[in-house]
């Protein structure tokens, strides 16, 4: 049931493909890929997911039999031979400029700039929504997650939530790229070197005719892992249990839709129980909006591990665009203006000031350049990849610094006000030519 | 980054497993997996997921380098070196009984049962439950809008919002199970035979000098593909596009937050415009509840297309549990009924009357499959598949004529009232065993 990364799409990139290059529509067009919106009540979005891009356009092709298989579908009956043939020797052969991983973004900020020619930018448009789209969910789920903690540990959860396979490890990524400190995925924890957490639970003692004996097997073999489940029917009694090891029980996990109340009385019982250095961890329906709350209501809860919000992929009101900028007809590269294009025209570039952002003309960005950072870098030529991928730490020390540095109204669980994000006049009159 | 199976899976079950086999407990073990519950408003679940389950368990093994990897990371220093040896020899060698996918299931029911050395089992535990997971949501939530569209076509145009991959073309195939007529998925109609389906948007238009030329170039190619988009900002002025094909033009998309009013006004342009023949496709935020309201008050809408709601993955409250209901210790095999174990110990079957199910014991079974239908079927036998793969159009049509002989309160978009999951003597003595 494996395609190659040119089939993992939607059919009417394709027929548009196949009518451009019948049309003789091969000329190199700019697409930009950006945020048209923000979700209600969010400040900023993490941009991320470039990495797997990278590596799917490096991948991008077409098996012979995925070429015949496509020209035996009865829409594709009177569709070009030209275009089938030329589908076959593909590979990805454009430039590519992007906002580097990690890096907060707001709408109408290209953070993947693609050119090649319109046939083949055009069929890459489902594969980079999702890979961005899903990545940038998740990263900017979980920094604002981590903001919300004020320095308390974060953990993703939320593996078996997802499809897995593929789509949980781009989702693992994300989560670390967005300041979690560790995952239950473990692919995740081999392929990316991301902490790997979890929580003995109840399941594991069932296997055994009495509790100690399973405790007793599992801190033969795993001694460093201190992390338990209370059981969910009755987490007080639960923490009796661990009367004999009690020094190595390093945090407990609660699972509960109103943790305020309950880890309140862990808490009591754990002290009472000569467990001080016992930590809580919580889980339950968790949210940026639930985390702030129970951390201003000073909740004794020192971890907070997150399923479902890190699961949840895109939300509403931030999926992504993928629409043509500039186009080459003939000898001429012009920006494309008509409905159905870029919400601005044009090779653009975002250049961020410490008060606000502008976007500008490629051809403008230099005079700005040297008072503000220019965001878009070229990360590929004729296909090739410029540089090696970015650590993840670097990534993620990105992230981290350049949300640190947002305005705190933008930071909250429900953003007030927005960033100002100014269209240069060189844009701005191209927007209006039509 | 591509993993064996065997990795794809949560962190803890591999410290469990290696608890169990480290610690002697290689008996063999039947596992449930079950939805707890349903989701708040749905009468049933639609089963699914089996399929790509059993190509799972077929390829379910590790790589001599992911052996070294797992046992590289810190935690699993004291882990046993016999269960790195065994890893790297494992297959899958164990018994599953199913209900066959696309059957509506209830609350307790098991839909995948497994038996096989418990430290293998519970490897298996978070591949099972994202696979199952995510085709049991997104059939179940296709069904519920099939019904609620009362004979008008859903078409899948989820793809975009899924994380890509492997995790789309589950989501696809669930769907088409579920009962939509179409995909968006390129991958999904060619591995999978389902009817590919988009519309000609704005984006297209935007290539080209004017609006005939691009319609031209695509009627020549895709001369009966006549589905197109009506433009978000001016849908009523779109439909003047059309003038000069409007014979070819089989339906017009609209996009919008409230259907209603709008499918009325294009609905009269259409019909002055002399296009009676057009029809119309809805989409916007929609789900079962909208659909079923945008019947009810007879909006021209002939055709449904779903994104958000077919790739929104687990419902919160539907997430499956696998848990063990039985295991053998020493020479002794007994129900397990400890604090972590399944709802219902033993190893079971489910029987469907007309009226109720009845969760029964497997020995008790017999008496009772004389009247009623026995759901669980044997379909892999010490890892070899009993069967070959159902056709994609069996399930379906299961699916189709199931959801159909349900009573209605149950297919309401809010379901009233409950199946009546009934426990036998033999189970419920069993449970209140301990």
């Amino acid at each position: 049931m494996h395609a190659s990364a040119g089939l993992v799409g939607e059919f009417y990139q394709l027929v548009l493909a196949a009518t451009y290059h019948g049309d003789g529509l091969w000329g190199e067009a700019t697409f930009d890929l950006y945020p048209r919106a923000l979700p209600a009540g969010w400040g900023y979005l993490v941009a991320a997911g470039l990495e797997p891009i990278l590596s799917m356009l490096e991948a991008f092709s077409f098996t012979e039999a995925e070429v015949r298989q496509l020209a035996a579908l009865p829409a594709f009956s009177r569709a070009p031979s030209s275009f089938f043939d030329a589908l076959g020797r593909l590979r990805f052969a454009g430039d590519v400029a992007a906002i580097p991983e990690g890096t907060p973004v707001f709408p109408n900020e290209p953070i993947v700039r693609i050119t090649a020619p319109i046939w083949v930018a055009t069929m890459l448009e489902t594969r980079l929504i999702q890979l961005a789209g899903t990545a940038t969910a998740v990263a900017t789920r979980a920094a604002r997650m981590v903001d919300a903690a004020a320095g308390r540990p974060v953990l993703d959860f939320g593996s078996r939530r997802s499809a897995g396979g593929e789509s949980s490890l781009l989702a693992a990524r994300a989560a670390w790229i967005g300041g979690v400190s560790g995952t239950t995925n473990a692919h995740a924890a081999i392929a990316l070197g991301i902490p790997p957490f979890g929580t003995m639970s109840d399941t594991f003692l069932a296997a055994y005719g009495r509790d100690a004996a399973a405790y007793d097997a599992f801190r033969l073999h795993f001694p460093d892992l201190g992390y338990f489940a209370l059981p969910d029917h009755d987490p007080l009694d639960g923490i009796a249990r661990f009367a004999r090891f009690k020094d190595r029980v390093n945090a407990v996990r609660i699972d509960h839709e109103d943790l305020l109340p309950l880890s309140r009385s862990v808490r009591a019982s754990l002290d009472t129980a000569g467990m001080k250095h016992t930590r809580i961890l919580g889980s339950g329906q968790l949210d940026e909006t639930a985390i702030a709350r129970l951390v201003r209501l000073e909740a004794p809860i020192q971890m907070f591990a997150v399923g479902r919000a890190l699961a949840a992929g895109v939300e509403p009101g931030m999926q992504l665009a993928f629409r043509i900028a500039e186009l080459q007809r003939g000898a001429v590269r012009s920006p494309v203006t008509r409905a159905g294009s870029a919400r601005y025209p044009g090779k653009k570039q975002v250049i961020r000031f410490e008060s606000h952002d502008l976007l500008c003309l490629d051809v403008e960005a230099g005079a700005w350049s040297r008072t503000g950072a220019a965001l878009l870098r070229p990360v590929m030529a004729a296909g090739r990849r410029l540089s090696e991928p970015e650590a993840l730490t670097t990534i993620r020390d990105r992230r981290a610094a350049m949300v640190q540095a947002l305005p705190g109204p933008l930071r909250l669980p429900v953003a007030t006000g927005a960033r100002d994000v100014r269209i240069s006049d060189g844009l701005a009159a191209l927007a209006l030519a039509e």
